[in-house]
């Protein structure tokens, strides 16, 4: 940020009086302008012993499997942000199940949030931002393929928690790559 | 949104390719500005039966009773967030026990996330956004001055939960006011 949204004079940084973090301020109108973490919200669909996973048609992790996920847009609800990616993504029609995981990315500033859903009918297709779609059981999943280290983990979490026989919600933190080549997310 | 936070020129809204949303995108830099819903997270801190308010020292709300929450900032964890700013608002030292509750409020593009939380002792305080502090028991909750609605249903969970002997995960949405007087939270 170097430029002021509302007027575009130059921003400086500094810390405004009351607060205690650096921000963006403008050095003619004073606004201050805030930056706050991002939701990343998706779902984990269904169809019986099956889970649908999607193959990445972008950057970054392009080629990886993935769950439908996105960042969520002013106006909607958690909910129907999840719906709306795993539409747009895999042209999937589901029902939520409960929320299932909620991991914080504090490094890119990113807050992940998936639901359980089940599938309503198998009339999936790649979406515009995906190469492919398959729907894997437990012993087929590509776990070196998996695009970002929270879709490991929620799906390590839901395949324990279907072995113990009851799904529980998940919250955790996913710390910074032990080395720049590993997956930022 | 005016100008480009990038380069200084006019922003205009429009429709970038691949998308579907009308977005600010830059007429000199194409740089397209994504604006997305941010999380508001705090804490419900227990101290035996008796759960601690803060009273608002600023607007919106002024003078009403809430939990002590705030917005998320970037490079914190979500429970981080919860802990910083009970520690802001009540100067209160707690530990965080499961998250609670998850209110979509997408007409504030907002996210409310609180967690239960115990007090780890009495030595709270009021912060600069706080006129004072209270310690409530269940006939003792200020029902008609809470200051937002996501409080009053986290609390409203909270007791009926604990006449039922269980915590839940609660995930809600809060639909727009019925008149701009009302509470836009």
């Amino acid at each position: 940020m170097k430029f002021c949204s509302v007027c575009g004079a130059p921003v400086s940084q500094r810390v405004p009086a009351g607060d205690s973090l650096l921000r963006y301020v403008c050095t003619a109108c004073d606004t201050i302008h805030y930056r706050n973490p991002r939701l990343v919200v998706g779902s984990l669909p269904e169809w019986g012993e099956r889970i649908l996973l999607c193959r990445r048609a972008i950057e970054p992790s392009y080629g990886k499997w993935t769950l439908p996920a996105g960042f969520m847009e002013n106006g909607e609800t958690v909910a129907h942000a999840a719906i709306r990616e795993t539409s747009e993504e895999a042209c999937a029609r589901i029902a939520l199940d409960d929320l299932f995981s909620l991991i914080s990315v504090p490094h890119i500033d990113q807050v992940h949030v998936i639901y359980r859903a089940h599938l309503l009918d198998l009339d999936f297709a790649a979406g515009e931002e995906t190469l492919e779609l398959r729907l894997f059981s437990e012993n087929e999943i590509p776990w070196d393929d998996i695009a970002f280290r929270t879709i490991h983990l929620t799906l390590r979490h839901y395949f324990a928690d279907r072995r113990a026989g009851r799904f529980r919600f998940h919250e955790e933190t996913i710390s910074p790559p032990l080395s720049p080549q590993q997956d930022a997310r």
